[in-house]
């Protein structure tokens, strides 16, 4: 951990309490020795979790001080009964840290529709708050994960007024191919001062540009939830919407959670490759988002990476199927610098081999020029393998 | 052929051009002996292979006499050379039969971004011509597959006044598992006599209940095309708009349409399980068809669908994401006969269990109750294999 940066004033700990059959760590709590001001961005899933029906309202407060989490089962289509424990578990979390129970978060990810016991959480609690460390963010990363092959950590600092503030993120999530249900969560801490408002708008904006620009998109599971909790511990002075401080805070969240991101789409189940969806030349950006993901959630293009095969021919027709207004005659593709299509024609075999080459890459982008303006938008994503399927087959057996 | 309902008046040839590496039939020719009434629905990908923007405005003067039709190359994104190409085919081929130019459909199928030569057609035009014959639909069938395991014909009697005419249907595709880009070809013949806004309106309604209701769709490949003759050859009476006729004459083509989308899901690329997703209870037809679909290309539960698990818990996110309004705390969920979930929840392991074994059936049915209104709608889609990956990754090489 010696090589994240750390915010003042926020302890972890993680213990296997059970929830999950193996005896992986399973159980996690993140806590701020003072309430912090908090902002949340939640699934637009119509089927909704119980932990997230608990926290929502919380969030919207503006206050949060602590986050408990479990992996191996996602306490969703699970009724009344998995809001009850859902609240009994932040109840008993309360009386165990002895703060305000609205002020805790709660989240859950693994599988859906199986009732989630409340004894691992009356035997794990106590004992994550007897552990709480300000060392252990690294635990809280790992009992998190799923189906996840590596924990996700990543960190940034920025600067305000006389000092220095740091930025923590943790996330969860193995890559999809389809923006649709993995679970995606993302805590960020902070230690500078930020009020609810403003961290709202930059962590809509970060999530944008991040988890919401991957083929694991953050908007669909029964249980997403990125919360970002800024405890104002570095002692610096309060970042205020409008200034200089703020923009360089929206970066520095900005690559905190690009980080993530780009963490998760390379480990996609199964995945080998990342690959950046570049669209440029579009009319304006919401197209240009558009095409890129089109491009970057085709299981046919995803299919091809994997293969190495420079077929852009499947990258063209996404870019044509995404429904935005197009001229097939000026679309030009390349692989990195490699052009493999130019007016909307095969620029030939020799480019094509050099392409061939890019693709054996573990990480190339891929750019597609409309040729209509000059604006870009850029979508993350991995290759389609045969170890997906295995993942997803074999998932609860 | 000899189970097949051949209408009057059509003749089919087919041979190996070379369009093929392998010396496998790739040039197909259907050909009425009287030019017929037409309708034709098309891709509405806006990138449009050649042949389609030849074809289109053809068929919309409503009347066809041949189809001229090769695999092992789409003559997509091969721009002005390849238009040049698909005209000249035609050209070659009024010759070659002494009918009018205008009234010859060209389709294609297979690598995109690839120029098609006009050499194998000028050696083929004539043998097809050569080897027309009534009894050789099959062969046609056979010439325009490309990675379908197996050929596609389905057919259908109606009744027109004192006789029985005839509706042929033959297809290609295989699955995909996600409504996006392989292409699907249809030609439907029938020797009835409608008029073309009645062929119209009902290759339309029956379209949407088949090809756009299965999970390879019909709508998004540079060069999709269903294309539905009828030469009146039966010499029936016409079958006229509004009529108990033409409410028949819908049923029996959809009957046709249904049949084959049902052989192309059938045949998905490495399927092994045909789906039937069933949306019942909404509130309205638009709605379950939206959540239908949603359901059925969810990639996540079609993977379930190969590993045999009864998991309902991603057939009810797939609901949730698909942007419906739903009460979560009332769909219901059953497989076959076996209810899953009720009311959001589980209905117990014993339950499970009776559906995994529904699962491991070659065809079963889900069901998803809304509970909201009566209206329904269905998809049907496959399972996601190991199979697929090899088949896509592989294409080109």
């Amino acid at each position: 951990m010696s090589h994240f940066d750390l915010p003042a004033g926020f302890r972890f700990a993680a213990t296997a309490s059970g929830i999950k059959k193996s005896d992986k760590l399973d159980l996690a709590l993140i806590c701020s020795d003072q309430p912090a001001a908090c902002a949340g961005v939640f699934t637009l899933n119509k089927v909704i979790a119980a932990p997230l029906q608990l926290t929502k309202p919380r969030i919207a407060q503006g206050r949060c001080q602590a986050v408990l989490v479990n992996s191996g089962n996602a306490n969703a289509c699970t009724g009344r009964p998995g809001l009850q424990v859902a609240a009994k578990t932040s109840e008993l979390l309360a009386q165990s840290l002895r703060i305000a129970e609205d002020q805790i978060a709660v989240a859950s990810t693994g599988v859906i529709g199986v009732p989630l016991p409340l004894e691992p959480f009356a035997k794990g609690i106590p004992q994550l708050a007897a552990q709480l460390s300000a060392d252990r963010a690294a635990a809280v990363a790992e009992a998190i994960m799923t189906t996840d092959a590596y924990s996700k950590i990543a960190s940034a600092r920025g600067r305000s007024g006389e000092g220095e503030y740091k930025i923590l993120g943790l996330a969860k999530g193995a890559g999809m191919i389809h923006p649709n249900m993995a679970t995606m969560l993302g805590f960020i801490l902070t230690d500078a001062a930020v009020s609810p408002p403003l961290l709202q708008t930059a962590l809509n904006g970060a999530v944008a540009k991040s988890f919401n620009s991957i083929s694991v998109d953050g908007d669909t599971s029964t249980n997403d939830m990125v919360l970002l909790l800024a405890n104002g511990a570095s002692q610096l002075e309060p970042i205020v919407e409008g200034t200089g401080a703020a923009k360089q805070f929206c970066r520095a969240l900005d690559r905190v959670l690009l980080d993530l991101a780009k963490m998760i789409v390379r480990d996609g189940e199964g995945a080998t490759k990342l690959v950046q969806v570049r669209v440029v030349g579009a009319a304006d950006e919401p197209q240009a988002r558009i095409a890129a993901r089109s491009v970057a959630t085709s299981e046919l293009v995803k299919t091809a990476f994997f293969g190495e095969d420079a077929n852009w021919g499947r990258i063209i027709a996404a870019v044509g199927y995404s429904g935005i207004d197009l001229d097939q005659e000026r679309i030009a593709i390349s692989f990195n610098q490699v052009p493999v299509a130019c007016n909307g024609l095969s620029t030939g075999p020799e480019y094509e081999a050099a392409a061939s080459e890019v693709l054996k890459l573990d990480e190339f982008t891929v750019t597609v020029d409309l040729q209509q303006g000059s604006a870009e938008a850029s979508y993350y994503t991995s290759d389609l393998t045969y170890e997906y399927i295995k993942i997803n087959a074999d998932y609860r057996t």
